[in-house]
This record gives structure tokens, C-alpha cells and sequence, in this order.
């Protein structure tokens, strides 16, 4: 169907929707909007389908603005296509409170799918969706019944091409020849400092060719929409391969500055706001206007998604007749509850159980469980041996083609690429029927922190099965002892970090990790073997903090985490053999859940009128928050056979008596003593 | 000169000593070390210019490891060609306190340039050296004194090309036309989840060639040393572009298990190794034999290196009379020493000076001193408007053939790779002549978290300017407000973190920064305006911490750091207007240097008897190192103007003083009420 007037005005109507609002925000990016207009318009009226009215239907198409600050983009159409975002909400763009925040925030504003704005990101995160789809579909799809079929689209600039992210992530989607995946490269030659020529000369689309791509060029992204729209016709029917789509555009198209920097990042003049809406038709005097007929159009259009739903729901419903388990599995992963009973099957162990380095403990779980949870996908960066993160059956996610597994396969090989890894996963959970856990070395979970910290932002449910936590791996030495990680990700809002000391607490680990819809999980595990504790069991664990070993007439309390417990636990006999000292021993594997607890509980674990010392291999930032002194590492580590290690850092029995000796000495004479639970006022959470 | 037995011979010795040493350590990766022999024989003695005596000798050609467990190849080659590494420290290899330590540490061992390990690092690392090297040779090179010539060569694995940091660093090394930079890339097909055909299957060349490379294929790596000479050579004769030669070769070559990934990690079990030393003909009893024969070439070798570096001391010498001004700067800047006075550069402010945003206090330190300090090399990850890193009159770094700047040019556009300018900068600190500083949000900072590490624990100079700090940059939102940032790297062992609060702690944080030759730093800024504090001096502020506000008899000190200082010194006259309460303040810009701080005068600043309360809108993670209680953000931010989201967030006068309120009355009862500057004991450092 040949473009016409409508299909213009549509286009200068995001335009200059985009333009008002970054106006009277008098902040954000016009110029992305501007640009990709044309392409966005034939996109989501000729392409997608989706409904405004669900927008959490499972077939819809996924889009991805990976280069988020472009977001008025975004909200625009999900405005003028009659998502639950009002011309108000465009009005606030950018305010206290508001849906429409300065890059697109996926639980806050309906429609939009993840969180963007760092850069690369998205771009990931599109192919985990896609990886999502591609696994759904194999996995529930049968003859007639094409339940799972979506394409997912991502948009992104020069900077998330010039990330390593973004290039991690389309190695791999190269590997797996992800057909439902289609890229369009906004090229538009600026970045924020200027020219790209300044800093990126690279042949982009060679590039992705490289990694198996399929890839085509647009040159006139501005005015030729019929070529757009036959590029992404074309790219549709690529089914062996991801494509891409160099577009090549003009920033702020429109605009004075048009094609320039100064375009990208600032609203425009209100000169060129006028002289913009003249050019296009608008009425320089008003702001904020939507001719009826592109909302008619647009609407249409929704009502077709809409349709094509209800369609479907049709289908799902025989589907759940005719695939009676298939059907019901799916419907309960779109709730994200896990099957019921499925806890039944974490293991647990008693103390005379023998000891096992923690990531046996959770290969072990992984082992047991992945039956029950079919939604769980288990992966590792090219660490599969290391992270004990493949159970013995596993089949790998593969392209059949390849002959290494297939679309059903529920093991990722990541590749050594955490970042891509981390920000795939987000994706895959992003989509709704997956629940992704991955493996790196906890010291490596660093090179994905970009994404690390939008699984946490964004509410995903991300498993981080982080090995070899501390000096304990040994011989790697220093460049791979975490030193500062622990810290770092515990200072991240909405993620559990967690450290367990035994197989219940491992266990523990998993049930909060897996049944917490809305919050990813580290699980720092060890390289080397830990003795099942006396004290544990998986009630306890799950509180994330209790008293392992009580002890009447305690004079201290000793506050440790994963392979120190037990160190901890020696300590004890050792103050009372040598110095006629008792003390109890608290396990915290999880501060973010033990935080969560009631005040009462948390006293109990770490009461008032005794001190307490930490005792955790690593840095000792925060441990102020459970104790009153803190035996740790401020330092980098070294390389050795781990007991070595530990001995020369004094994380020995004598070594923690020797500080819980100097601790109980400082404190004898502070009246009251109080626990350091006890806070003179609450946190803003 | 045709290859001969003494050729093969060498190269089994290396192969062996890997063989060896990783047995008696029961641990390490002799595969790589296997399979890169023969090239590194080549390299190193047909090719490469070093003097084992000398070390540090400016014009050495730079060798990097980047696939850095492959350690014990680098190891054996440095004890042969006679550098002090004995073969002692051979036997002591992955030991405590060895200096072979389980990845190559630059400050651990001699002839070692940059720490590698974690992959890719080594590979960016590289890119870096080869910049600084073209840098420095536009810079000192005259006619007849081509002073600095030397080549950068780096051998990477699978692993590295995987990695997202080395696909940016090689983006930015063709782009800048590098010519002096060859990459060897060990293709062996394996990495450690097996044949990489599971994860890794792009046309790596193909790529190299997108990126503007040079590049060239050895088919047979393990044998064809004739082939791997030619190629080296044609790669030394490319002169406008970096070079890459994939090596195909056989991990492990030689044991039963080559080419699979059981000889990657694991050392040879004692039947294979007696396999090995049998085909290589050796003594399969003996272990750590280096054949006479093998020294002698090697040390004739390093002989020549000796004596190419007496040249270039005579040619250097001359150089110093003819080009007085020009050979005494190179002559210091490999002190690492500053020129005399350079301090009186740094602005210093009254408090009746504007308020402005200390990005742009960074910006006037930049222009006021980089006159003076002509190894500062300033840029960006793409955000040079932003982050105000760039001197006005400065020249980009630039292939001249782009005509976008020079090769003397001292502004580097990184491109929106942060990763990968960490990784870099790490490189050219690592050079000698330079001191690198390159600016980001402090939120993206977390993307280099990998290199970053690295700048710390191989104590390189560089430094990090941290732009956009908090919620204080108002409208971007949660995905660029940093929460977790500082306490990250607060927590990371041998870095500065630097907030200012003003312009005259601004310029005390580049002092540091500059004058610390074995520390980075890290300088978080703020995008908005920040008034000049009435107690601030340069020579306080370098103490990393000190009384910004005394008050006789006050019964609370509010600790802070950077936006909220101000706040705070408002909070105080809230306090004493509406609640006749007396408060005095502290800012701590850099708790690293102020921990450094003898402890008397840490107790001058934060004085037992009195609560503290500590003020800073991010984490509180750490924060009661230095105060009672802490008011911070425990949560991500929102996106709107920002004075609304510190008022959202209570950071206000107001919010202030209603902590300061309850913490004073929380803390009444405690007798004694300690400073927590006391410790009952002292951390290991
Ligand atoms: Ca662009
Ligand atoms: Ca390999």
C-alpha cells in the first residue's frame, strides 16, 4: 500500500510530540525521536501486533528502544495507540512521580517491555526476549496450534553499537541464528560528541555480518518508507539468521540543527519549535495536538491487536483442552508462581552429611529441581565446569542446525561474555516464561554490573550463580579473589545477595531466589568444601539471618557468612578451650531478607548487651550494620592453596579468638551496649 | 634464517616448564602455554627489542599476555631470556608470596607489563600501550632521534575475543590506525566449555577487518614457524593500521589430551607428562630442565637487548643536549614525578565565589593545569560535553590522516565504550610517559568496574572523571543515578573516591590524584551548582577530611561529602533557629585519605563524646565507619527537576535536622559515646 499524507502526519506528529515534551520539561533527547519517526510509524502500524488494552499479552511483538533516552519516542506511541498513557503523563514527562521518566522504565509505564537507557542494554536484553520466544515456542508450540510466534524488534543508536555489550550480544545471537529477531541501527552519524567520525569509523554492518548476521541498508530513513517497509518485510522473512537494519537518518529531522549534536540532548529553541511545526503543517501556536485522524488510524490498528488477542485466547483455550499439561504448565508461568509443592524437592542435609564446596550444593539443587520448574534455563559464561551450573541431563539451547542441541534445550552457553550474559537474562525474564540463572565467578558478576543493577531496578527475576566467592578459589590469586563484590551488590537496591554456609542454607538460597517475582539474586558460592553446620536448616536460612549456635552466658556474638561460619564455629571451642570465652555464632546469608524480618526476630539473632564481630573473608563495608566490630579484607588477596591464604590473612580459629578477645575488651565498659539492630531512625525504602 | 633443532628445542623447554610447574603446583593452565610456544619463540627472540636487565627501559617493545592463565608461557620465557625471575620462583609458581603468582600481577614481577587474567583486560590494556607509544614518539621523536619506536604485541585467546571490553578496544584501535599494535590471536578452538563451536562461531577476522585491522591467517601455528615469521614480519610492515594474525593451534600440543579443553585448566597427569617429555626428548625422570643450549640463545638474545638499549641511553643522551627542554621532560615524566610548582596551577576559591557544579571545577583544574602537566591526557566515553573534560584549547588524538587532530594530540574520544577506555587507560598509564584521566557518569563507571579493578590492583594512575553523582542529576532518572556506586569502590582496596563539595576540594582531589603514582582515583562530580564553602582549603580537603564547620559545644557532628555539605551547613542553622541545637560539620571527601590520617586528628574531626550523623544521597553502606547513624537512599532515585527529588527525598534542612534531632536523643544514655574513629582493633592492610 503506497504511503500517503496520513501516514506523514502520523510521523510529524511523534515528532513533534516529542518536541513539545522535552520543551516544557525543558530536558531530554528530541533528536532520536525526530529521527526515527518514519521507521517507528511503519513499524507498529504495519508490523506489530499488539494490544494497548493488554499489554502483557504473551504473543504480542516486543520492541525495544535501546537507545532509551529516545524515549518520548516511545511514550508517543504508546499515547497515540491507546496505551494507559494519557496526554497528561506526556505533559510530565520527566517530573516527580510521573509514568514517563527520563529513559523508559519497564515497571513503571505499561507497554514499555525493559528498562533502557544505559547504553547496550537493550540491545541485549532483545536477545534474550528473542532467546525467550525461540525456547517458548519449541517448548509449547504443536501442529495447529502456533501459540508462541512473536518477533521482537529493538531500535538502538551508535552508542549502543560502539558498547561491548551490545557486541556480545550479537555475537551470540549470530551463534543462535535467532530468525524472530530484527535490529534497526539508527544511523545517524552523531553521537554526543559530535561526528562519529570522531570516534567510531568502524563497518557496523560488516561487522554483524561477521557474527551471522543478515543485514540490509536503507539510505533515505527519513523519506523513503516504502524501502523501509521492504527491508523489514525482507528481515520478517530471514527465519535462519537475526537481522539487521542500517537506517540511515537525519537527527531532529526537521529541526534547524537538524543532523547535528546539538540536537541530541537539549530541547529545542521555541524558534525552531515554530519553525518546525510550520514545516510539518502544526499550528506553531499550540502544543500538545494529535489530529484525530492519526489517533483514528492508530486505533484502528490497536483494535486489529486487540482482535488478534482475542484470537488467540481462543486458540490457548482449546490448546489448554487439547495439551492439557502444556497448557496448564503455560498458564502458571504467566502467573510466575512456581508449581505447587515443588520446595519438596530442595534438598536438605544433616550435619553428619558430608562436606561439599557450596557450588556442588547448588548443582545439586539445580539437579533436583530442574524437573519440577521446566521455566528454570540454567547457563554459565564458558564456565559450565566451574559453576556446576549444567545438570546431568541437560540438553543445551542450540540451533538444531548446529547438532549441539536444540530450541527446547534449557542450558545456555553464554560464552565468556558476562555483561551479554547478564543483560540476556533480563530479557529472558523480561518476557514471561522463563526464570534464567547463570553462572560466572562471583569475582566476574563485576563485568555485568551494567546489567546487574537494571535486573534490579527493572524487577527481574534473575538467578546470579556467582562460584569461587573469595580467596578460598586459591591459586587464581588476586586478580580473581572478590575483595569489594559483596559490598557492591549489597549497596544495590532490590537484590538478594547471598552467601550460604552449607547445603540447607544453598537450598534456602534457591527457595527465596526462585519464589521472589519481583527481585534478582546473587548466590556467592565456594570453590572449596564446607562442613554441613549443626545449626542450620532451611526454615532458618530462609529468614536470612539466624543463630546457628546458641550459647547460654554468651560474652560476644560472631556475626559470619558462607565458609567463615564454620571457621566461626571453631573459634568458639577455641575461646573456651583457650580463653574461657563464650560465644554464639549468627549465620547472615542474606542481609536484604534479614533486613525484611521483624525487629523482634533481628534482636534475637544479634541482641542487645553483647558485642558482636563480623567475620567475612572480604571487604568489611557494611558490616557495620550487624556488628559491632569487623574481622575482613580491606585488601587485595593473594595467590596460593586456599588454606595457605586464609592462614596468612589470620581467618583461622586463632585469628577470629584473637579479635572477639580485643572486641569483648573494648566494649566491657559501654553502658547500654545495644545491638546494632537498634537504629535511632528508620531508612527511607 | 631457516629454523633448526635448537629452534624446536626451545620451544619444548617452554612447553615443559609449563608442564612442570603447573604439576608441582597441582594447579595452573599449562594448554595455552603449549600451543603459543612456537610463536612465542619467534616473537621473542627473532622479533622483540628488551633488555631482561632492564625492565623499565622506555623503549622496550611491550609484550602482553591477555589471555593472562596462560601465565606460566610468559613466566618461562622471563626466566630463560635471563629476567629476575629464577628458577626457584618457577618451582614457587601459584604459591603465597611467590612472585609467579596464578595470573600475571606487573607490580609482582619483573618484566611482566600489565596485570591480565581477567579476560580482555590485557587485549585493551594493549590498545593503550600502543596509543601511548604513538603519543609519545609524535611528541619526543626529532630528526635523527627516533626515540621511541617500539612495538606493542598481545596474544589473546577465544576468551578475550569474546569479551565485550576487547571488541571496544579493538573498535577504537583501528579507528585511531595504530600501527604499531599486532594481536596474535590464539585460535584453538577451545575455551573452557569445549569446542568453541557451542558459543562462539563469528568470523573473528571478518570482524577484525570491520574494524579497519590488518589482518592475516597462520593455518598452522603448532609447526609452520616460517609461516609465523612472515607473518609477524608483514604485519610489522603495516604501518597505518593494527595487525591481528590468527594462529590456528593445538591446545595442550604434545600431551594426550591436546586440542581439548581437559588440557586448558588442569595440570598433565604424570603418565602424559612423561609422554610429552619422551616426544619432545627429554629426560621423562627429570623435571625443570632447561637445556644449556636454550639459555645461550636466549641470553645472546637478551645480550642484544642490552646493548640496543645502550644505543638508545647514548642516543637519549645526546638527545638531552640538543633538545634540552624536551629530553628533561621525558626524563621526568619517568620519575612519575610533577615539574617543580605545579600545584600554584590549581585554582582555589573564597566562598564569595559563585556557586558552580563541580564538573565544572574539574574542568577549570583541567585548563589551569594542563599547561603545566603535559603528560595529562584527558577524554571521554562520549560524553565530552557533559562530563567538561576537555581543555579549551586542546587537540584531539587523532590519525592525522583523519585531519580530526594528531598524534601529539592530548584529547582522546573513547567512543561510548567505557569498558574499553578503562581497560586503555590502564595501558597508557602503564606506558610511563603519561598520566591518562577519562570521564563518564559515575553510574557508567560501573560498566569499567572490570578495569577499573585493575587500575587499583596493578596500581597504575589512572584517574576517573566521575560526572553526573547522584540524584542531583535530576531528570535522567534511576538508570543513570548512581545508589550503589561509591560504596563499590569505597569498598575496592588501593583507590581513591573522591567527592568534592567545592571548588577548593575539587582542585585537593587532582592534587591527590596527580601526586599518588601507585593509586587511581576516581572523582565524582556534580552536574548541579554547588556554592563555595566558607571553611574549605586546599590544604585541609587534601587530608581527605576535617572540620568544614566548628561549634563550641556542639552536641552533633553531620558528616557529608560533596552536595550534601552545603545542605548540611544549612541544616545547621535550622537546627540552631528551630530546635536550639548546636551542630557542627565535617566534610570527608575521600575516606581513603583520610583513614591514611594519623588518628589523633581523625579524632579532631570526628571527637568522642558526641553522635554523629552522616549525610550523603546514595547508599549509607559503610558510612558508620565514620558516624553513629546515616542518612542516605537506600533505594533507586526518580526522575524530575532535581530539587524536587532531593526534596522527595527528604534531603533538605529540614530532612537533616529531624535526623540529627533523633540521633541526638538516640544517643543520649550512652556513656561512654566513643567516636567511631576507636577500634578495638586494627584491620590488615
Ligand atoms: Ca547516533
Ligand atoms: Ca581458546
Amino acid at each position: 500500500m503506497p504511503y500517503g499524507d496520513l501516514d506523514q502526519l502520523a510521523i510529524n506528529t511523534i515528532r513533534i510530540l516529542a518536541v513539545d515534551a522535552t520543551a516544557k520539561s525543558n530536558s531530554g533527547h528530541p533528536g532520536a525521536p525526530m529521527g526515527m519517526a518514519p521507521v517507528s510509524h511503519i513499524l507498529f502500524n504495519k508490523f506489530m501486533t499488539f494490544n494497548p488494552k493488554n499489554p502483557d499479552w504473551l504473543n504480542r511483538d516486543r520492541f525495544v528502544l535501546s537507545n532509551g533516552h529516545g524515549c518520548m519516542l516511545q511514550y508517543a506511541l504508546l499515547h497515540l495507540f491507546g496505551y494507559a498513557l494519557s496526554m497528561d503523563d506526556i505533559k510530565n514527562f520527566r517530573q516527580v512521580d510521573s509514568i514517563t521518566p527520563g529513559h523508559p522504565e519497564a515497571h513503571d509505564t505499561p507497554g514499555v517491555e525493559v528498562t533502557t537507557g544505559p547504553l547496550g542494554q537493550g540491545f541485549a536484553n532483545a536477545v534474550g526476549l528473542a532467546i525467550a520466544q525461540a525456547h517458548s515456542a519449541a517448548v509449547f508450540n504443536k501442529p495447529g496450534y502456533d501459540l508462541i510466534n512473536n518477533h521482537t524488534y529493538v531500535f538502538f543508536g551508535d552508542g549502543c553499537a560502539m558498547e561491548g555489550i551490545a557486541s556480545e550480544a550479537a555475537s551470540t545471537a549470530g551463534h543462535l541464528q535467532l530468525g524472530n529477531l530484527i535490529a534497526i541501527y539508527d544511523d545517524n552519524h552523531i553521537s554526543i560528541d559530535g561526528d562519529t567520525a570522531v570516534a567510531f569509523t568502524e563497518d557496523v554492518m560488516k561487522r554483524f555480518e561477521a557474527y551471522g548476521w543478515h543485514t540490509q541498508w536503507v539510505e533515505q530513513g527519513d523519506t523513503d518508507l516504502d524501502a523501509i517497509e521492504a527491508a523489514i518485510e525482507k528481515a520478517r522473512q530471514v527465519k535462519d539468521k537475526p537481522s539487521v537494519i542500517k537506517l540511515t537518518t537525519t537527527i531532529g529531522y526537521g529541526s534547524e540543527l537538524q543532523g547535528t549534536h546539538g540536537v541530541h540532548g537539549n530541547p529545542l529553541k521555541s524558534n525552531d519549535i515554530k519553525g518546525v511545526k510550520q514545516k510539518f503543517g502544526f499550528d506553531p501556536e499550540k502544543s500538545f495536538v494529535v489530529p484525530q485522524e492519526v489517533y483514528d488510524m492508530y486505533h484502528k490498528h490497536a483494535d486489529e491487536g486487540a482482535a488478534a488477542e482475542e484470537e488467540w485466547n481462543k486458540l490457548f483455550a482449546k490448546y489448554k483442552e487439547e495439551h492439557k499439561e502444556l497448557g496448564a504448565d503455560l498458564a502458571r508461568r504467566l502467573t510466575r508462581d512456581l508449581p505447587e509443592g515443588w520446595q519438596e524437592k530442595l534438598p536438605t542435609y544433616k550435619p553428619s552429611d558430608p562436606a561439599i564446596a557450596s557450588r556442588k550444593l547448588s548443582e545439586s539443587v539445580l539437579e533436583a529441581i530442574h524437573d519440577v520448574l521446566p521455566e528454570l534455563i540454567s547457563g554459565s559464561a564458558d564456565l559450565t565446569g566451574s559453576n556446576n551450573t549444567r545438570w546431568k541431563k541437560a540438553v543445551d539451547f542450540q540451533p538444531p542446525s548446529t547438532g549441539l542441541g536444540s530450541w527446547e534445550g534449557r542450558y545456555m552457553r553464554y560464552g565468556v561474555r558476562e555483561h551479554g550474559m547478564a543483560g540476556i537474562m533480563n530479557g529472558m525474564s523480561a518476557y514471561g516464561t522463563i526464570i534464567p540463572a547463570g553462572g560466572t565467578f562471583l569475582n566476574f558478576v563485576s563485568y555485568a554490573a551494567g546489567s546487574v543493577r537494571l535486573s534490579a531496578l527493572s524487577h527481574q527475576r534473575v538467578i546470579y550463580i556467582a562460584t569461587h566467592d573469595s580467596i578460598g578459589l586459591g591459586e587464581d590469586g588476586p586478580t580473581h579473589q572478590p575483595i569489594e563484590t559483596l559490598a557492591h551488590f549489597r549497596a544495590l537496591p532490590n537484590i538478594m545477595v547471598w552467601r550460604p554456609a552449607d547445603g540447607n542454607e544453598t537450598s534456602a538460597a534457591y527457595y527465596m531466589a526462585l519464589t521472589s517475582k519481583e527481585t534478582p539474586s546473587i548466590i556467592a558460592l565456594t570453590r572449596q568444601n564446607l562442613p554441613q553446620l549443626e545449626g542450620s536448616t532451611l526454615g532458618d536460612a530462609i529468614k536470612g539471618g539466624y543463630t546457628a549456635l546458641e550459647n547460654e552466658g554468651a560474652q560476644i556474638t560472631l556475626v559470619s557468612t558462607g565458609s567463615e561460619v564454620s571457621i566461626a564455629l571453631e573459634a568458639v571451642k577455641y575461646l573456651k578451650e583457650k580463653k574461657n570465652i563464650t560465644a554464639r555464632v549468627v549465620s547472615l546469608p542474606c542481609w536484604e531478607v534479614f533486613d525484611a524480618q521483624p525487629k523482634e526476630y533481628k534482636l534475637k539473632v544479634i541482641p542487645d548487651g553483647i558485642p558482636s564481630l563480623s567475620v567475612e573473608v572480604m571487604s568489611t563495608m557494611g558490616w557495620e550494620k550487624y556488628s559491632h566490630e569487623q574481622f575482613g579484607l580491606n585488601r587485595f588477596g593473594a595467590s596460593g592453596p586456599y588454606k595457605e591464604v586464609y592462614a596468612k590473612f589470620e581467618f583461622t580459629p586463632e585469628g577470629i579468638a584473637k579479635r572477639a578477645v580485643a572486641t569483648i575488651d573494648y566494649y566491657k565498659e559501654v553502658k547500654p551496649l545495644r545491638s546494632p539492630i537498634n537504629r535511632a531512625f528508620l531508612q527511607l525504602i
